[in-house]
């Protein structure tokens, strides 16, 4: 476990198992982050618009109502002991207004506006002096062009806001591209990366607690596929030096957003094997989902306790493994070949009650454990084998 | 993976996820059975005549109606994809009723009207030449005499039907004791058992899915407090060859009973290191809690895969474990020290959401994981003096 040195204490006590926590959103973090809880002994009450959503399958009270609506704000507070959020896209007004309801809100609304907005997050990383890839803001042609006068092509155009899995961001090569994407974006806040000359990408999850302590899950290996996570593999193939700096990085970054519970950081590994951080995410995150099967604690339960004011501590691996995500090809398939998944030893299944299947959308993950990497490697391209999308 | 010789598979196909799992039963076997089913994307309906049970916290649909209420279990069934049941001690009439609904019903009602009685159980366990404590009838004071002609002093005196954790039996050393202990009973089914001079309690969780192929858990060692199991240390402590011949008893059983489901066999090691049988659980049991933590699958998986008709494999232990139960010592108790219990590494906690403690009511349990069983066991101790009923 990573202590860092003791800071003043939550004005919260501890918030113990049969107290209601409150989630806003309904999606599959929600959803893993409830039945850790519920194991735990915890209540869940979820607001999320969307009616049988993932977490309100498994919650006990769901509020069907918009996530920034203030009378359903109210509400959640009233019913919960404490209350956290499962993606990074809700207003940061919202969380401001439920600190004032004088309910424990963790993460808080700095961390949430900071990591919310990729020109505060990257200015936040840079001002902590923390390695990161070369950006500036896109916004105007003009902040643009100031932009490309520092940073080099070929590099991306982002939406500083609201971009997940790819989306809101366009790759460009000659300073023209870059100013037709600028154009394509209809005004949104932009920022422009530098492309990164990458080897691998990796992640590290860790978790502080409202008294500072911390503690940080084995490094993790990542593959995307058509910029969505594929597979992550743990532990991650990163060279021992980088792993130490990408901890360091991450535990830094975590006591610069005085963070209050789970989060990720993705990095990339440059071919000259320096470390650059590339994101944070202000909560769980899809390449931490192995936690649940192969590690002694999960990224969820962890979330649970800093929640809750709880003590940490260090998750430790039980098992090489990869988690590979189920993604849905296409509008209106089906999952097909879970039968033969489940023969392969070592697999766990993950679905996350989605009733629709979409192209592109997230409907579970495996994971695979084994005695080795490479044998979990083996029997992840088996279960890759037997799925399809009928 | 044991697979026993290929039978006349299923009438009914594999049950996938997305699909409702019926529940007969509300307590925390259901609830952890819950936890696992929705993990992989199951819903759940519940029949449970008690408000906010332990497994209705978890699911989708609760009845709040009698166990053996014939529109409830038609309902139950009606919304369904298959069913089971938490306990043995529900009438086996209901069971049969539900079996002609044309829902699959694991394990099915002959497993049911074995196991539920003593008498029945034992003499099955004999018939099938497995080694099994001298027992007899004792409903009767001619029955008793017969039996003790036979069996030897001292032993227990049992019903047949509906005890648990120590409840309905007698222990006694003299014939005028057993014949008292009889009468005591009012008229009961009773069963004599030949008191055993053993060294050791142990158990072994096995499942068996409709095509009859089945798999093993590790062989658990069980240590008792006031009838109610305590502790189980994993892996136990049993001679080589005696976990050998449990485990092939075990699996014996489940083929003798055709047994669709998890299911528990619980044997006494003797002095001389001989194996008995003690008794059978047609479900998830105490014991095999750790599962969920330790295993690579848990017992509750398994029930899940076995219930639907979907493959097995074999689980394997990942690490050293000691199971705690949390057990409550008063009414109105509450019980303290979470927060240092979770400050033990290896430590996860299981609560089972019900607000009344009670004297002997099983409230949790923590599975407490090491790289030795020795250590699990000094960090259990640690547990133990940090936990008390406030």
């Amino acid at each position: 476990m990573k202590a860092s040195p003791s800071q003043p204490s939550s004005p919260f006590p501890p918030i113990l198992p049969g107290a209601t926590l409150g989630m806003i959103g309904g999606g599959q973090l929600g959803r893993m982050f409830a039945l850790e809880a519920k194991r735990m002994g915890y209540r869940l009450a979820v607001l999320e618009p969307a009616a049988d959503s993932p977490c309100g399958q498994i919650a006990d009270i769901v509020l069907e109502r918009p996530y920034e609506d203030k009378q359903a704000l109210s509400e959640l507070a009233s019913l919960s002991d404490a209350i956290t959020y499962e993606f990074e896209n809700i207003a940061a007004d919202a969380v401001r207004y439920l600190e004032g309801l004088g309910k424990p809100v963790r993460p808080g609304s700095r961390a949430l506006e900071i990591t919310q907005d990729r020109w505060l997050e990257k200015s936040f990383i840079r001002d902590l002096e923390l390695p990161v890839t070369p950006f500036g803001l896109a916004t105007t042609a003009s902040d643009l062009a100031t932009t490309l006068r520092s940073a080099r092509l070929p590099g991306f155009l982002k939406t500083s806001r609201g971009g997940y899995d790819g989306k809101g961001q366009i790759g460009v090569s000659t300073p023209d591209q870059a100013e037709s994407a600028r154009q394509s974006f209809q005004g949104a806040g932009l920022i422009y990366e530098e492309a990164v000359d990458f080897s691998r990408e990796f992640s590290l999850v860790a978790v502080r607690n409202p008294e500072g302590q911390s503690a940080a899950f084995p490094v993790l290996e990542n593959q995307h596929r058509h910029h969505i996570l594929h597979r992550t593999f743990i532990p991650g193939r990163i060279p021992p030096e980088a792993a130490r700096q990408a901890e360091s990085i991450a535990l830094a970054i975590g006591r610069g957003l005085d963070f209050q519970g789970t989060y990720c950081v993705e990095f990339f590994l440059t071919r000259d094997e320096r470390v650059l951080v590339n994101e944070i995410a202000p909560r769980p995150h899809n390449s931490g989902h192995f936690s649940l099967d192969a590690c002694s604690h999960s990224q969820f339960e962890m979330q649970v306790r800093a929640l809750c004011g709880l003590p940490l501590v260090t998750p430790r691996l039980l098992q090489p493994a990869v988690m590979l995500n189920l993604v849905g090809d296409r509008q209106g398939g089906r999952l097909d070949g879970i039968a033969d998944i489940l023969r392969v030893p070592g697999v766990h299944l993950h679905l996350y009650g989605k009733s629709q299947v979409a192209k592109g959308r997230k409907m579970g993950h495996v994971t695979v454990m084994a005695d080795s990497l490479e044998e979990a490697i083996r029997l992840t391209d088996g279960v890759e084998d037997a799925l399809s999308w009928g």
